[in-house]
């Protein structure tokens, strides 16, 4: 792949390119991207196709919401992003630039042939790495000070008064955790549930440099997906018909860098991935993947070693999909939370967001009772009786019980109470429900992480001329309609045609600037899958050719099908030939 | 309306509701929403209705883009928001509650039946009606200090050095005045363009209270429509079949508060709309918002006053919609923004943002330009002469002339240059192009206020049960899929189908709890506007109904034809009367 053309073209075609270009040089502008018009038509395009995947076939218990960007710093709190969502960050302290660390470490040894793996580090490990080898500033030469945690949330404030703090979101994740017993109660009370978002979410990267793979303002596709762990079985699991190709936790921990392949039950059962759920979105994933152009080759699951995985996640696996440009990069995470989120949520909002279990059967259980022994107690405290009986009724019996079995004694509101004035029974009864905090795994996809991958796979050059191979379904543009010359009829009717189907909803251009071929070209280049040219023919018989950018290949259909036909090769995932094939039409080629 | 009754089903049914329920009382978190999965169906599909109206017939020169919601400081500064996208803020001087100068003034004179209008009034002006009424704080009765100006922007940090200051965007637009020159590259250099973009921006919203209404994060959709002052015809005007119904602004002057009806053409032609590009999309905003479901009669537009405008408009309206719950609101504004957009980023970048007109007939210009007389200067400077001379050919000529004619002599360079020492001659020349900054009108949406009015539009009750007429083609589920009642062979049936239509990608629901006529009143409310029944007559010849939601008729069909017959009715805007007569079907009527 020639990257520069490939990059120029993504720009000066409009799919995508830095942001705030008049202002580079006179502000901060790094990690920021913009999408042109080429570029949103495609994101949507790759949107609507996730959810034709992942939320569509399964409605009736995955369901999308929108939460705000912006959330309180309790969230936060709770999340536990204000004190685990950080980076090591390190100063110089001769010219105040400011470094990632484990990023500058690494560039620093390559130069010296040294590779080391800084992922998962301390502060105090990075500090001694930066000290062992004499890192220094590679700006100024000046000394480095010691490693620091830097936050990765967006600050601001909500309000007029200062006190309140909010952030940027960093993940869509925390909204769903947040509104789940809202959710939950909407869909009738069931589980499992899935709550997914799709959005924007902002980490203030400390020096973003990796164009679309490393920005400071994104959007993400994610569910968090809740469920019973006693019941976690995923009915539709054997339906899909797609082998995981994974690196298994042991295989990372021994260095092995080939991908294993596993059905996803198999990948549950041989204990590789740990739940039924959480295989069934990895498969999902991989099937969304192929859909976009990547094959299977292209694609493996890395699982995470426990020191590499965020903080509230039991087990991980990225989704890793090779690129040219970056080498393997993760597009999407998969993470096994389990009641993490929501017990911090229980804890910070003092909210109950417990759910109840229907037992199958009903559990005997023994639960100690204390009462109060009223003769004792009058003889040890007269008149006070009374409060004494109520202060013992309404302590944990657990906890009195195990005072006096620790200590002899329990202090109640300033009263010793010893083990004589008690009465402990154990007392069985049955239970038909109990309550429990539902277990959830998040498939968390980077939407323009997405579109890079998609774009650069799409990407290839016939005789040096660039062609875009985007699936028709999510390709920005449908078609392009071309009077074969820019004769007086051939426009008019040209210009017709593309009101139409553009009133039909359908993308299109109109162009009769150019020879033809340059004009073939140039949407070969923008992945128009379709062209439409206007000949010699068309105001006689008013028939157009529809030209298939792959094949190259033609049919020739009356104007009237136009809108017909395009939708039904898209919608269908057919081609240009198998229309003609069924419809018994002759393929004519002119290149 | 049962105001009640409506906001218990937006909320219950997944429409919308406060963000954050949970952390209520504990965080700040005013102004801020959830969109449920109804909700977000229903944005979905409003969003996609507009680009219908405003984008997809106008798809050659209106382009969709996106850019970031974090923006530089330097942005803002240019656009005038740091200066001006302020409101009035008063403190209590005893307890330090904070509160919107207007809004309190208006309240507080309002409950000793004084009304006044704050709109456009400056600081001191608020400040002397709170000295001159006395008002004190609401909650402790305290003194009020003095009336200051709060800004909304919400303020971040981008990058690891705390100078690099950013503002969440309080608008769409600024992305796509900093953008214009790439998007008008891609798009050929050609004029009218459109740049158009929906997404999130923040307003830090003093007090926010009024539901969706005034939130402190909320979507837009809005095009700058960028054009060429000296040619500003709109070719599609007079197809819009359609009357504005505007209060011009001499009428908002007079006090009159009827609106008056004029064709696009018209209110151009007579001075009411500054340009026919504004006309145009205001008619589109009408014909956008009836299909909505809002009558004409429940929307105008609005003439602002030059003190009632933003800083950057020379003309401005707003569309405003009747609301049972608040009155007239504004659901779009209409600005003409001239070229102060443009103007100012030219400033603040350096960066040339003017575009080429090429002139129909090449113009004769005059040009001054100044010539040094060697011989003179040579006498006064002497061997400096060469330098002098370079100075003088240096400088702007229109300067110099200036300089000498107001005061005799010019200092270039600290030499001391007389009329004596220059020839001043006026040139003329042809010019065939000339540059010039495009000029801009912005229709700019809200899209929550638009959701809600859309939503109180749609609501009804009959004979006390909520119906929720809300248009097909942007109802959030499109079917609901009702066994008569749960016997086994229904229940399979019914989730085949639902199945099949949600692999289809249609927005469905299966529900086999309570009566018929329970589940038909639900979805009703929750604005489903077909329910398939299935009946004693499916297992036997594989038929179902289709049951009408707004006028309960029935027709059966196989069920094969699902998909398509409610694909077709929507796309059509078609009903199910209509189809049954094309079709030949019998209505069946249950209810």
């Amino acid at each position: 792949m020639d990257l520069e053309k490939f990059l120029e073209l993504m720009s000066e075609g409009g799919f995508f390119y830095p942001s705030f270009e008049i202002y580079r040089g006179k502000a901060e502008v790094g990690g920021f991207y913009d999408y042109g018009p080429l570029g949103v038509e495609l994101k949507r395009n790759i949107i609507e196709k996730w959810r034709r995947v992942f939320i569509y076939p399964y409605q009736d218990f995955i369901v999308e919401i929108e939460t705000p960007i912006i959330m309180p710093k309790i969230v936060f709190e709770a999340s536990g992003h204000l004190e685990h969502f950080t980076d090591a960050i390190v100063e110089c302290t001769k010219c105040g630039r400011k470094y990632r660390a484990d990023h500058l470490i690494e560039e620093e040894l390559s130069k010296k042939n040294i590779s080391i793996k800084t992922e998962g580090l301390s502060l105090e490990e990075l500090d001694q790495l930066i000290r062992r080898y004499g890192i220094r500033c590679p700006a100024c030469g000046g000394e480095l000070g010691s490693v620091k945690p830097f936050n990765l949330l967006f600050q601001t404030t909500i309000g007029p008064y200062s006190e309140n703090t909010g952030y940027l979101r960093p993940e869509t994740a925390q909204g769903m955790f947040v509104s789940f017993p809202k959710i939950f109660n909407l869909m009738g009370r069931r589980l499992p549930l899935g709550i997914a978002q799709i959005g924007k979410v902002g980490r203030n990267e400390i020096s973003p440099r990796q164009g679309l793979i490393r920005l400071r303002e994104f959007s993400q596709m994610e569910i968090e997906f809740f469920f019973d762990p006693e019941n976690a079985k995923c009915p539709y699991l054997d339906e899909l018909d797609i082998k995981l190709r994974i690196i298994p936790e042991k295989d990372v921990a021994a260095g092995i860098k080939e991908p294993k392949e596993f059905r996803p039950r198999e990948a549950v059962e041989g204990g590789i991935v740990p739940n039924e759920w959480m295989a069934f979105f990895m498969g999902l994933a991989t099937i969304y993947m192929n859909e976009l152009g990547i094959p299977l080759d292209h694609q493996y699951f890395l699982a995470k070693l426990p020191q590499e995985r965020a903080h509230y996640s039991s087990a991980s696996f990225d989704q890793m999909v090779y690129s040219e440009r970056f080498g393997w990069i993760e597009v999407s995470g998969h993470a096994y939370r389990t009641d993490y989120d929501l017990s911090r949520h229980m804890k910070f909002s003092g909210y109950d967001l417990t759910v109840e279990r229907r037992l199958a059967t009903p559990k005997e259980v023994t639960e100690v009772r204390v009462y109060p022994n009223p003769q004792r107690i009058k003889e040890v405290f007269g008149n006070e009786m009374p409060k004494v009986m109520q202060a013992i009724s309404r302590v944990d019996p657990k906890w009195l019980v195990n005072e006096l079995n620790d200590k002899g004694k329990a202090t109640i509101n300033d009263y010793s109470i010893t083990k004589d004035m008690v009465f402990i029974k154990e007392e069985r009864r049955k239970i038909y429900v109990e309550r429990f905090i539902p277990h959830d795994v998040e498939p968390s996809f980077g939407i323009d992480r997405i579109i890079y991958v998609t774009l650069e796979h799409a990407y290839t050059e016939v005789n040096g001329k660039p062609l875009l191979k985007l699936p028709p379904d999510i390709a920005p543009i449908k078609v392009a309609i071309l009077p074969i010359i820019r004769r007086e009829d051939y426009v008019r009717i040209g210009k017709l045609i593309f009101r139409e189907v553009s009133r039909a909803g359908l993308r299109a251009v109109y162009d009769d600037d150019g020879t033809i071929g340059s004009r073939y070209a140039k949407y070969d280049s923008l992945g128009v899958p379709f062209a439409i040219t206007i000949d010699d023919k068309t105001p006689i018989d008013n028939t157009v050719t529809i030209r298939d950018r792959d094949t190259k290949a033609q049919i020739r259909i009356s104007i009237d099908r136009i809108t017909q036909v395009i939708t039904e090769v898209i919608s269908k995932r057919s081609t240009i030939n198998e229309i003609a094939k069924s419809m018994g039409l002759q393929l004519i080629i002119r290149e």
